[in-house]
């Protein structure tokens, strides 16, 4: 990195999953979005033509007059090339083909579990780690061994798993797990503000909250707007709307299933007093099946259960795009994504120091969750440093929650590195979306396992 | 107490629950068997009466030729008298009546779960709970007026949660849980020894077990006799006996539905590597209902489900006979009950140290359990003294399991506290047994608290 | 308070110690100088006719045309109506009167042992907590009954035991410490860019750093400007001036007995690494006699030992000014007095969060130091909240010299609770300036007890 | 091991350091005594040939006709072949040749600085501590090695560090160090029950002390023998013999330097209120130089400063009746040496659980030390198990003198392991012994170093 005239120039950073055709387009974005930063994305994928097509189009956006910066995109075909000399690294991977994906989200319906996500927790979050965590012991070596100062930004789920993996396997890497969920709840927030005191125009960072538990997991105790204390406030607004629901767009739920009108959110506020902060879909998924048990159940309580069907249509219409902005068809819009992982580059390389919600092990920073366990709490991005900030403990009820997922999680992380399918089964029957007869759990268990075969080498399965 | 030639007179004993007419027996034989030890027994039961009874008797069986030791016994109608002054307290209460056990342990089956005691977790438990930490509330602030320094021996069930109640009302407390369940297993691998080895009068003091976990949810992960290690013999053992169950009597399970066949223990070793060392009524309780999914499962596992209805006609033919021991119509057979109180007792006094399985708060003795939980664990009996032995940690598949139940168990003990039923709905769906429909468990819920109220005083239920 | 169009009103404030000539001078001023904030000090002094002698010259001070603000003083007689409804408390007390000090400063010399200032730590600093516990124990109590939710600010020496006090008498309170010795290396780091690298005009807002340790004996692992790593040249800034050391104004040591030259400091980063970040002066006097071994030492070093005569002789200069204050034949100059309270309350009051080094308990965010011991680190201030920032861990060297006084610190404590003579002279040979023979150090604790035996209600001495 | 009605045979166990002409001769004395045991002592010492002599020494008593077992010794040439398959390692080496020993001890008295001892704390215990680590990492590494399953005996000095060494290169390890200065103040209050109560033939194991601290600078805070409590009965003996001293012989102190007259225990009693449990000479190293400022001053308190030069003359008597032993001029008369180490092989092997104090590290058993840290408390030895038993906490004021002694042994070990002399200088001169002008103490310890250079390879000195 170059230091000149409030610019720093000459950033390396490695980008592992650098073949996307998804996140890469927000940082592509993001990065030419912003005048103080420039220097070098180098792209990294199993798929090397992939990432070569990134190369393509980030340095085609780099010519755009509309860039404010001028960024390099460059393709390497190994860890060793991407990483050696980085000061940054990001890793958004897919593990696995959609395949393995139908198999977590949907072969669980076959015994009557239904997933909205599945991709975090619940069987199909548990299978996924267990193909992920390898994954990531190896991506843990290659930063060890050839660029072991740099910091790691994760953006693949199941996030706890594939953080702690990086923790475990490499104890001195500075690494963070980044999450847009909580960003959610502050807009929330936001417009509740409107709704129920009319004030407008308020801004996310303006709304101050104290983060608790783990991703897509997590819990807001203190929640202010200037002076305002915004919780007795949201109790009212969940009276008001707990029936209803509250959304940004009137039934949006019904038709896009990657939303939910909140109510999952509101009861957990009435049953638990505190405000649950992620999606409605993630929520539901850390609870025994209240809000999934059937179909008609999601439906009463307004969320959609994303299949992976819409998932693949998904990624058609994106491939199509995709083409078109390679092929210089389309280009692409230069707008903010809405995520921070500019600002949180410029917090650690020393221009804006800020607060913000990360995953990373709990030094302290959250009582009542064994030390080591990655949680989700507020940390201070400054100068080549992130340190949390004193998040205190969440009430017992919910501790309880949180405390058993992890203890789990600690469990799947043991069980994927040992390779070791009773531990594993083990971790699967104290889920509580697996609330099945024990010999069917089993089954499905080992239907699971097989349909996630490629990618659980040195398994006796 | 008064020390004379290796005897120890005018010990001070009091008795809180004297009115039983179960344990007081055992407690008269074994005293009476006893040659070291000499004083009396302050019988305290909130029916004055009751106690009045064990007064006659207790000194009815001083009087026998073959009484080693000449004990008074002698009824209070107060706590405050019957604790004054006694250097050690036993409390052993029956918390409620059949009616409320008969809500506690068939309510839920209304809702198709099943349970085999129904008196230390579970809904039965949970709720057996709620009633009981108000009593020992009460009892630990007398203990503490009157009897600051005293010994304190509990024998209730939760007993876990009598024994955390006392510490947290008085921390300065000195008390201890007992059970017998341990010696059950140790019974078990002595019978294991001979029929596997051929080896014969094994006592079960040299069966060497470290425990750790919570009562009626213990775990051993070292076992010896002598230089064996019985932990692989265990695993063979379990091989061969794993379809049949092994018995005391066989087929006993049918008929006594006290008693099992340890096929519960079999299968929970294979699935955790571990011994678990309680009864397998005791231990299919703490698991979802993978044993007790209906009467046919358990049958399967054979075991039986204690009935209320069975606990009422055994209460009636006590009744008779304890009539006729007090009216002298029968003699109270003097042998030993194969509980371990005198030699505790005389532990404590200086006279014998040994080790043994307690329920006390963890101080450091069992990793992966959060200080201050009351865990069951080995502690060192010597003069004036009563040290934890180190325990080590659970593996953590089953530390996970035993957590679960901890955490939980705090949040029942708070609920009971701030008599707030929200708080206590949040651990009864937090129970593994509990997997069913939120709304289902709700109703449930309201119902048995109402079928409990009378001794929920305060409580806005 | 009241909120109207980003200002905020009515702000109460419990000034204890509120007839202070010199600290409340400070801030009159700084809060005449905000335009944000208003409200009423609530003075209140042991000494009631100084705290009207304040309330006259707060008020006058708000009529002067340059103030930004209208604040209203105003005295009262008892704790109760200073404390009652208050929203912060700030306490700024002189524990004992001039002849207490030169007791505590100069009584150890007789013996051979110098302080520098004796308010912290050494013989002087002991029995000055001595003296000062028992006030804060009143102050503390008060608080509890009067004005639970205040935030309170301590400014009295010795920091750590008086904010300790008040977490051990009301544990809920919430009470933070505050010292400007970290803002002085702050600057001293701000000169040295200037001369090593020629960089003007750094603000001490832009020199982050990382502090650990406690009052006095604070350290700094980590400091940058921007993306400048402050410690590698700090080394070479220490091996240019190390032996003629680094003054802001040269030799103003040899004349101003407050200031000195910072070899203590540059000789401390030799010998362990980091910055030691406080005065030398209290630095000093938290090691061995090193620096202190005896005038000409001091001399060597190049810092002032303040002499009490020095500090009586300030006094009636100030005395004299602050007459001519009071009768209007001066006026208060309106300057920032550098101390940061006002932006404190502003973050607290949810007007600008930001980071900065506090003395409060340890919940973990200091490695190495037992929980609850008050340290001094940084915490983020923000609405209604103030949360610590994780800091970590000294080097071991380090952090066994502040261990040392941390683990004295609490045996101070629990013989001023206890008032114990004997647990005191514990503490009094375990602190390292106390390095001579245990019977002279008896002699002398004795003789130092006796002098401020007044403050000493209830001892046995 | 081959077990066959209640014997056990073909025990196998490493002796390191198995060239002494002095514990070797108790251990071969010890197994001949007993008859429950047998097996094999695989010598092992850095001179061969004096383990050859040992094997002809052993294998020579296995002959006596009063040898109740035949045990086989056998000298080894490398530790690989000592080790392997061995189930019990013993190491007593003695690290270095009286010429650093006198270094360690003498050259300390030209800066005033005097040493009773000088083998555990102090500038000598801390110079051949820097010398011993490194054996012990080789030893340590070998162990892991060649034989981990072992069970490793340390005997060595500083045996805190010595067995901290162990665990910090092997975690996996399972050593104990054992020490029998607990056992001399069992003995001291043996005489006590004789002196104050004319209580006779209490026998070592019925005087039940718990035991908490390091090694050499113990304390007992609890101790009865039956129902009696010492500690009251202690406080009339102190004050009985404060002045006069309590000695087995009566000024034995004045002739034989490794005796004392317990003033020293007596003094820190009435300081610090339990009884610190270790010989006079150790105890008083640990504390700054109150008892040993000059040769008055140790004479005073009556104990000896042991020189090297007397050890030197028992060196050569030792030899001289080590060579009659040797060529059979004269016998090893077999009585017992008073050490526990075959009690304790006997209860690792599974023969007979008992209590007794071991150095191991801190897994919980003593609160207020860190954990990890080696402390001596009880340990329960039972079948291949060594289990902590729960000591509780020291007095503040007595943990805050072991916990400064705790925090700069592991400076010490970390500067050793380091070959760091800057931070082993900075654990010098915070022992307490050493409160010497600061340049005077570098001098000191330069020259210290210099002496045991040929024992500090790869130090940059």
């Amino acid at each position: 990195m170059k230091f000149n005239n409030g610019k720093v120039n000459e950033i390396q950073i490695a980008y592992i999953g650098g073949g996307s055709m998804y996140w890469a387009k927000n940082l592509i974005a993001d990065l030419a979005l912003d005048e103080q930063l420039s220097g070098t994305i180098r792209l990294y994928d199993l798929d090397y033509d992939k990432a070569r097509n990134n190369e393509k189009l980030g340095n085609s956006v780099s010519e755009y007059a509309e860039a404010k910066s001028k960024w390099t995109y460059k393709a390497y075909p190994t860890l060793k090339e991407a990483l050696s000399g980085c000061d940054f690294v990001f890793i958004s991977i897919l593990p696995g083909t959609f395949n393995e994906m139908a198999s977590d989200v949907h072969e669980p319906e076959k015994y009557g579990i239904y997933q909205a996500v599945g991709d975090t927790t619940g069987p199909g979050g548990l299978v996924r780690a267990l193909r992920t965590i390898p994954m990531y012991v190896e991506i843990a070596g290659a930063i060890e061994r050839f660029s072991p100062d740099a910091w790691v930004f994760n953006y693949t789920n199941p996030m706890t798993l594939c953080t702690r993996t990086l923790y475990e396997v490499f104890p001195g890497i500075k690494a963070l797990g980044c999450c847009h969920e909580i960003f959610g709840t502050q807009g929330l927030l936001i417009r509740m503000l409107r709704d129920m005191e009319g004030i407008e125009g308020v801004h996310r960072d303006d709304v101050k909250v104290n983060v608790l538990g783990i991703n897509h997991f997590t819990w807001i105790d203190q929640a202010t707007y200037q002076h305002l204390d915004l919780l007795p406030m949201y109790r009212k607004f969940v009276d008001k709307y707990y029936e209803s629901g509250f959304e940004h767009n009137k039934d949006a739920w019904m038709t896009n299933t990657y939303t939910a009108a909140n109510r999952v959110k509101f009861d957990l506020f009435r049953r638990y007093g505190i405000i649950a902060a992620a999606g409605d879909r993630h929520l539901a998924e850390f609870m025994p099946p209240w809000y999934m048990k059937d179909p008609d159940t999601v439906r009463y309580w307004k969320f959609g259960l994303t299949t992976v069907e819409s998932r693949v249509e998904k990624h058609i219409a994106t491939e199509l795009y995709y083409r078109k902005l390679l092929s210089g068809e389309e280009k692409l819009p230069l707008k903010a994504s809405g995520e921070e992982e500019v600002r949180q580059l410029k917090g650690l390389i020393g221009l804006q120091p800020f607060v913000t919600n990360v995953n990373i092990p709990n030094v302290g920073q959250m009582k009542g969750i064994p030390l080591g366990a990655v949680v989700e709490t507020n940390a201070l991005f400054s100068s080549s440093s992130l340190r949390p900030v004193y998040a205190g403990e969440l009430p017992l009820a919910v501790n309880n929650l949180v405390l058993q997922h992890t203890v789990n999680q600690e469990l799947i992380l043991k069980a994927a590195l040992q390779k070791d399918k009773a531990l594993a089964f083990n971790a699967f029957v104290n889920d509580p979306l697996v609330n099945i007869d024990v010999n069917q759990a089993e089954t499905l268990f080992d239907q699971m396992l097989q349909n996630t075969k490629a990618y659980l080498p040195g398994w006796n399965i």
